[in-house]
């Protein structure tokens, strides 16, 4: 792409290095803030630098946060008994999306991958720990619920864990796998299939 | 969206102010930002800013440029007898882009529309008067081409510009409508068709 002045050109290449953006998009996107008040422009250039130079990340369960301890951990309305381990962050808004959950989080910040070098001290799988372990009184964590994505790394990770966990003697659960809600049997790939059939769960109607 | 940080819901906010970008992308894209380096953001940052601040269009086509003039109305590689009437400088990339064209742009700003209150004084008609009124010698003007959308407010614009033009006694032309290349005849809407064929062309094979 040929353009007509160094200044887009900049804005282009460093719009497009953004994921899911190409070069065309950051075209249309540095020629609309062109077209806007320069209060838009500014408003969008110092939220995202101060994102990235304030942002703070709770120290109890490592997601994003703007003080010390994030609202989630400090909330007096949440179960403290139950940590739900979660990959990232955006899995927490997930999970907390579907007003089906009240107690805490931890967020490991990935999962092991050994194809991409990721081991457990890369995680936050110590401080889960040693969470746990500090746990007392009402407070005592009684179950840790792993949320993490049903791929092998994911798995292999929810493995680690719960061998660690077993010292504590707490419970120790993993969410569904199944066919999704308004899922059809027929097109259901065989191993989410599979899977669902030997996690049956008990049905009864009274 | 119940975002755990302020800082990141003002960054999602700003950043799905942004065309085609929702609160879903944008949180996607704030908390890619997050993982990079700080350097990252500092660059995007500085590059929106730098464009919005410091872009120049220039004085005799309208186009962005880094100077006073832009490259293409002063390159001495370019017919500075032809000028191509465009309504917006995505346009002149596009034109570019063909290698097709040789001469020079004036950038129109927009096209005439009067339920969106854009009226001929809004655009850089005037301007494109004086600019053919001025040239002379070698340089002078002999053909304004019209590559307006094949919209109403295009043929409106392109109508205005030609009578404005007469006095001129110029050539003036407009680019041609109909069938794209590898365009199928029963898959072109009626209009284009029926244009393609009042519009048609001599055809000889030697």
């Amino acid at each position: 792409m040929n353009l007509p002045s160094k200044l887009i050109e900049d804005a282009v290449n460093e719009i497009s290095r953004l994921p899911g953006i190409g070069k065309k998009t950051a075209l249309r996107l540095a020629l609309h803030l062109l077209k806007q008040k320069e209060s838009v422009s500014e408003e969008l250039a110092k939220s995202i630098l101060a994102l990235r130079k304030e942002i703070k990340y709770c120290s109890t369960c490592h997601n994003i946060s703007d003080a010390e301890t994030c609202s989630t951990c400090n909330s007096a309305r949440r179960d403290r008994k139950v940590i739900c381990v979660v990959e990232d962050i955006p899995d927490v808004l997930a999970i907390e999306n579907t007003s089906q959950y009240n107690g805490l989080y931890h967020v490991l910040g990935g999962v092991i991958s050994p194809i991409q070098g990721v081991g457990p001290d890369e995680l936050h799988i110590e401080s889960l720990m040693s969470r746990i372990a500090k746990s007392k009184d009402v407070e005592k964590i009684e179950e840790v619920i792993l949320a993490l994505p049903a791929t092998m790394e994911g798995d292999t990770t929810s493995f680690y864990i719960t061998r660690k966990l077993k010292e504590f003697g707490i419970k120790v659960s993993t969410i569904a796998r199944g066919i999704p809600i308004g899922g059809e049997l027929e097109y259901t790939d065989e191993i989410t299939l599979g899977r669902s059939i030997l996690s049956r769960i008990n049905y009864s109607v009274d």
